[in-house]
Formats: C-alpha cells, structure tokens, sequence
C-alpha cells in the first residue's frame, strides 16, 4: 500500500507493518493507520474525486488501507444521504443542521463500512472464513458484507441475543454459535476458535482497519457539504470505535488540505452506560459501567476502543453529553416526525444529545451542526413501539375520529 | 406540464386534462398517464442524463408527471443497487443475473417511490394534508416522505395491522386510525374522510400518479445496464400498480429510442393468492380470490390495478408464476446467503418465481435475467425466523461446536 506507512500503538507508540492480519500492539494498545499524506497529496484532489462514478465507500480509496487491486466488496456500503433539516435547525434554535441517515446501508447501520473493510483485508489475507462475537450490528453487517464477497462466516452471540437479529444472520447463511454463557464467556469461546481456526479477525477491539472503514462516514460528510465543515459533529458514542473513525476521517482530511476546520465532536452517551463520556467530564480515566439502557448497541460497559475514542473527543475540544432512555425516544420521535428519518434508538443517540446541549445552551445560536444517525428503526421494533405511542383504536365513525383526535390536541381539517 | 399529454383510461380511452388531483375515470377506469415523447426526445439524451450529479428517482424528471417547478421531495429515494450475481445465475442455470435491491430506500421497501410522487403532486395541488388506508409499505413510506415535506397525514389502517407497522406510521407522526372492523371498512371510511376533508388521496387504486413514481425503478435498471435490457424482469405482484409501473417505465424508454429490446416480464404471486396469474394462465378475466399467504405486501385478493397489470404482463408476453409460501421462504434464504440481500417474503417473490421457472425449463439457459426485491426483511422479522431456522445453541465449548455443526453437515475448518 504505497498510501499507508504502517500501523502505530496508540498507547506506546510502536509501529508495526501494515500486514492484512494486524492486531493489537504487544502492550496491549490499539493500533492507527498511519497514512503518507505527501503521497495522498500527489493522487487524489477534490476535482478527481468530483469525476468519480462510484458511489459508495470505495470512491475514497486513496485514504483507504487497501492495496490498489483488492476490489470493492459487492455491497454498496456508504454513500448515505446527508439531509439539510431547516425545520429542526429552527426547532432546536441553531442556524444550521444536517442529518446523516447511515440506517440507509446494506444491512441498515454505519457497522456496514467496517465490516466491508474487513472482508476487503480478509480476501487480501487469503482468508475463505471470517468470524466475530457480537450481538447486534456488527454480526449482521459481517454476515451480509461477507456473504455477498463469497466468504464463510462464524458468529458467536450470546443466548440473550434479541430473535430478530439472530435471524438476520441465520438469512445471511452465517454459522451462528449461540452461547449459552454471557458475552464475555461468548467472546472468549470466538476467540479461542478464531486462533485455532486461523479465520480473519473481525473485532473491533483488535483490528485496526474497521474505523478506517468506519471514517469514510466524515468524509463523505465533508464532500457532501463540499468540504466547508459545520461548527459542530453529534453521534452516539459505545464502543468508541465509530467517534474515533469519525475523527481520523476529519484528521485525514485536514493533512490533505481538503477541509481547513475540524468540527468538535459531541458524544453522545446514555445516562445509563456513559464511562466514556464520564471520564470527559471528570478528566479521570474510563472504568467500567453497567449497561443500563435500552439503546442496546451503545450499551457498552467496557468500551475496548476507550483509547482513541477519548483522544478524538479532547482533540476536537468536544462536548460529552448523556441522555436519559426517555429523551432518546423523544429524539427517535422527533427525527421521525420532522425529517422522515427512523433510526434505532442507539442510532439516535448523538441526537438526543445535540438537542439537549441546545437545551442547556453549550452550542451557539449561529452554530452548524451536522447529526448522524448510525442505524435504521426497523432494527428494534419493540423500542419503537414504546417510543411511539398508540394509534386512535375507533368504530369506523367519523364523528368519533374527529372527537378522538381532539382529545389529543389535533384538529381535524 | 410540456411532457405530459393527458390522462387516458385504459378501459374507455377517455382522456382528462392532468390536473394533480386527477383520479379515475367516470366509467370507472383507471387512467394512464400518456406522454409527449417527442417533446421528450428533444429535452432528454442518455449523454445529459449521465452527466446529471442527482442520484435519486428525480434524475428522470423529464419522463415524470410532474411541473418543471416542482421540487424534488426531501428524502433520498430510488437509484437503490443493481448487484451483478454471477454465482447465482450460475446456481440458477443462466447466463446472467441481477438482484435490484429496492429495499433500498428511506422507508424500505419500492414503495417510496409511489408515494414521494404523491406527496410531490399533493404539494403542486396545495394540500397540506395526504391521506390513505394500508396496512403496509405504503402506508410507511407515505408517512415518511410526508414528514420530510412538511405535509399532514392521516393513515386508515384495520385493526389487524402489524404492531411494528403501525409503530413506524407512529414514528413519523402521522395521524393513525386504527379501525376496529376489517379493511374493506378501513377503506370506505378512509374514503369518506378524504371526501369531507379534501385531503389529497394517495391511493394506487385511484392515482394515476403512483405507478409513475413506481416505474423509476425500471428507468434505473435500464441506465444501469447502460440500456441494454435483459431477456427477463422477475418481480413479485400483488395489487398489480407495480408490475404496471415497471412496464410503463419500459415502454417509456422504447418510446424514446433510449432501449431496443423490451424484456419478458415474470410475474411471481403465491399460489395462496394469485388472481392475476390465474387469468394469465387461463386466459379468462381475473375474479377475487383468498389471501391464503405470509407475503403479506402481496397477499391481495381483490387487485385494484388488474387492468393495467395484465394488459402488461400480456403485451411482454410475460410468464406468470405461482410459488408456495415454503419456496418463498427459500428464496429469501438464497438471496441471503448468497447475494447478502435480506428481502421480506413479498419482496422476494419475483426471485421465487424465477427460481422455479429456471427449474421448470421456462427460462433459457443463455437468458439474462434482473430480479427485483421490493422491500426489506427487517420489515417482517416473524417470518425471517421462520425462513432462517435455529443457531447451534450451544456452551461454550469448540468440540461441541465442531460436533454440532457436522451434524448439521458444515465442516469447521
């Protein structure tokens, strides 16, 4: 990869080659791509990158860590829309709001750019199998991705892991291991196989690549703004490895002269697992938390990407702001209501967030803010239910329509 | 409107000026909209076409009914992936296939694309207020594309509705009549409301309009083929509006000189409801049959657009094919694991019917083929469990795994 120089501990600072397999620094640390910008400079310009066909995330592959022959994986991963929201803006008392739909992917989440990454390493590794643990948006992004790409996957889950999501796998023609244990005992038994095994490693907390594929979302973010960046960049934050992709995207941007301003990053956590955004606020270091809160896919007591994603929210002079279940529902509520967009509830996250940061005053009236969703509604239907309230149940009367409604503050007209 | 002549019925030939609230016609009839193609001819070249940056259904608006000042609706729909399968056609015993996945779109499923054309005729009629009765995708995606816009909706739907439907309808806030009674007096009282209030009607039954936006999938497929059509187009019938739309999209481009070759449409309904294969396959008139299916989008006993539906399968001469909810439910396990395309069971009806035309030596072995899947597995979780079966359920032990799994036949390797 002649863009690429190497892989570098986050922690320590150790570099190492930059070989399809990487994993983590032998101190434990996670690494960075770390890219050759001076090259990037020589091969890609925002005129080229007007010129191009390919709508998806592939159409970055300048900044992208794969060789140039490793072909685009078949599903169209990116490329989600990136809504200009006026009515919103004024609602929430700010001069500017974009929000980014990433539920408009293959399997219906932003996990999708990391997953097609990591089968694009895997079929450079030569790897036919790929596996992961996981109970939710990672598992089903990995099925899809490498179903289409002709791979093998193994997925480990947890025997709670909600129905619905174990069939989407079971679609995608995944070998499914059902565990009977909790997560951590799910995850030791995946990676236990995976090193017996040798199947290429989709994991987050080990592969480096998955927020290089994950930051293709701020670069499309920049393009589709044509590169003058908001005040402002909202999302919800578990794992940590998406708000770091995010901002290595913005970052990368930077070197290259694409972009000449960095947004500040607000991270939005739930109230009942925020460790992430705790550490912001108390400037101490993460410890673990429990997982309380229905946005499942955020419910992350023990962020294994804590590194990056803590040095993305300082650098940026970011914001941390945690939400109650309650206000994420609002905010699922109000997206839907007001853009036509449905995300999940941890899709939304980073919403609820930005809306009570106006409320709070931390952002400026004439502030631009750009909010993205990061998984579709239909994922976790039952949430949506209670968010949403009941239907008016009636006798096919109109009188008694007009009168329901009026009940609920509509006038009928 | 320069590019649209008039509406015409496709019973009596009567034609009606093309106002935006036109319905049908007084003999009851349903009308068609009739184009001005040499106008067209003169406005419109596949060179402009490529040049055009607008990746959505209004990159075609000059085949569209709609004012030239009209503006695009707010949410991103159409230009959903054209995947090329060449291990499927294989499987299959054809020469080549695509998979259209029109789950693709804000709310999921091709129906976006009928009501984003509704909303942007209720928006040129001045309503502030659309209305229908469903029970499914058009009743999501006219929520959706509503909310987006601005406009007001009310949404009949029975009792019976799907409780993760209604909760979507609920999401984008529209107004939501649960009727206690069945749907044919959901619809009569949707009918009665529309009548006292004026509320524009997005209703495939009674807008010439809608099938308009459905046949944006058909232009789709044609440019991105780079208008070399294939043999085949397999898609799944219910009311009959979108097979009539896909047609009229055909014969639009044929009209214009941008296609040569119109290809053969396969029309897939479930043997428990198939009204319009039944006169396709006997040759007499379509009557009312029972809805004896899970693909519930296309479980429609009574099709409203049975006119234009056959008279489009006819002029194709078309192949009309009937499969079992059991081979439904296989071929959403096919296009799942091999092409990591996740459809509902009603979305993958027309791969069904394709499947088992190619095993009844229907289809020729040299045949191209585009299949289209009209909307997404995530909208009917239930029956994806049903498809995908159980996942090795198991402690956390890799002999028991390697032993389960060789009893279900998979080698761990």
């Amino acid at each position: 990869m002649k863009n690429v120089k190497y892989g570098k501990c986050v922690r320590c600072g150790k570099t190492y080659d930059a070989v399809p397999d990487l994993t983590n620094c032998e101190c434990g640390g996670i690494l960075e791509i770390v890219y050759d910008y001076e090259y990037i400079k020589t091969v890609l310009t925002k005129e080229k990158l007007a010129a191009r066909e390919n709508r998806s995330m592939w159409r970055y592959r300048e900044l992208l860590p794969v060789e140039e022959d490793t072909p685009d994986t078949p599903l169209r991963v990116g490329w989600s829309p990136l809504y200009e929201e006026p009515r919103l803006a004024e609602m929430l008392g700010i001069r500017k709001l974009w929000v980014k739909d990433d539920g408009q992917n293959p399997t219906a989440s932003l996990k999708d750019r990391a997953s097609a990454m990591a089968v694009a390493k895997a079929l450079e590794a030569g790897a036919k199998t790929i596996a992961c643990s996981s109970t939710g948006n990672a598992a089903s992004s990995l099925a899809g991705n490498a179903a289409a790409a002709g791979l093998k996957t193994y997925i480990f889950v947890p025997e709670r892991a909600p129905k619905g999501k174990v069939a989407q796998l079971m679609i995608f023609g995944a070998n499914v291991i059902s565990v009977k244990g909790n997560y951590e005992e799910t995850f030791k038994m995946s990676a236990a196989a995976i090193d017996k095994y040798g199947w290429y490693n989709r994991n987050a907390a080990i592969n480096p690549y998955l927020s290089e594929g994950k930051k293709t979302v701020a670069l499309e973010i920049a393009e589709q703004l044509n590169w003058e960046m908001p005040d402002y960049l909202a999302i919800s934050v578990g794992d940590g490895c998406t708000i770091a992709g995010v901002w290595k995207g913005l970052k990368d941007l930077y070197a290259i002269g694409f972009i000449d301003k960095l947004p500040r990053l607000i991270s939005g956590q739930s109230t009942g697992c925020c460790p992430l955004n705790r550490a912001i606020q108390t400037g101490e270091d993460w410890y673990p938390m429990e997982e309380n809160t229905l946005a499942d896919s955020i419910a992350v007591g023990v962020p294994r990407n804590a590194d990056k994603a803590l040095m993305a929210i300082r650098e940026s002079n970011g914001i941390a702001v945690n939400v109650t279940d309650e206000e994420i529902l609002a905010a699922q509520r109000l997206l839907g209501k007001t853009c036509g967009v449905f995300g999940e509830p941890a899709g939304v996250t980073g919403a609820a967030a930005l809306k009570k940061a106006c409320e709070l005053g931390l952002i400026e009236k004439d502030a631009t803010v750009v909010s993205v969703v990061t998984g579709n509604g239909l994922k976790d239907v039952a949430n949506a239910i209670a968010a949403a309230g009941e239907p008016l149940h009636i006798e096919p009367d109109l009188d008694v329509m007009v009168k329901g409604f009026a009940e609920r503050g509509v006038t009928v007209e």
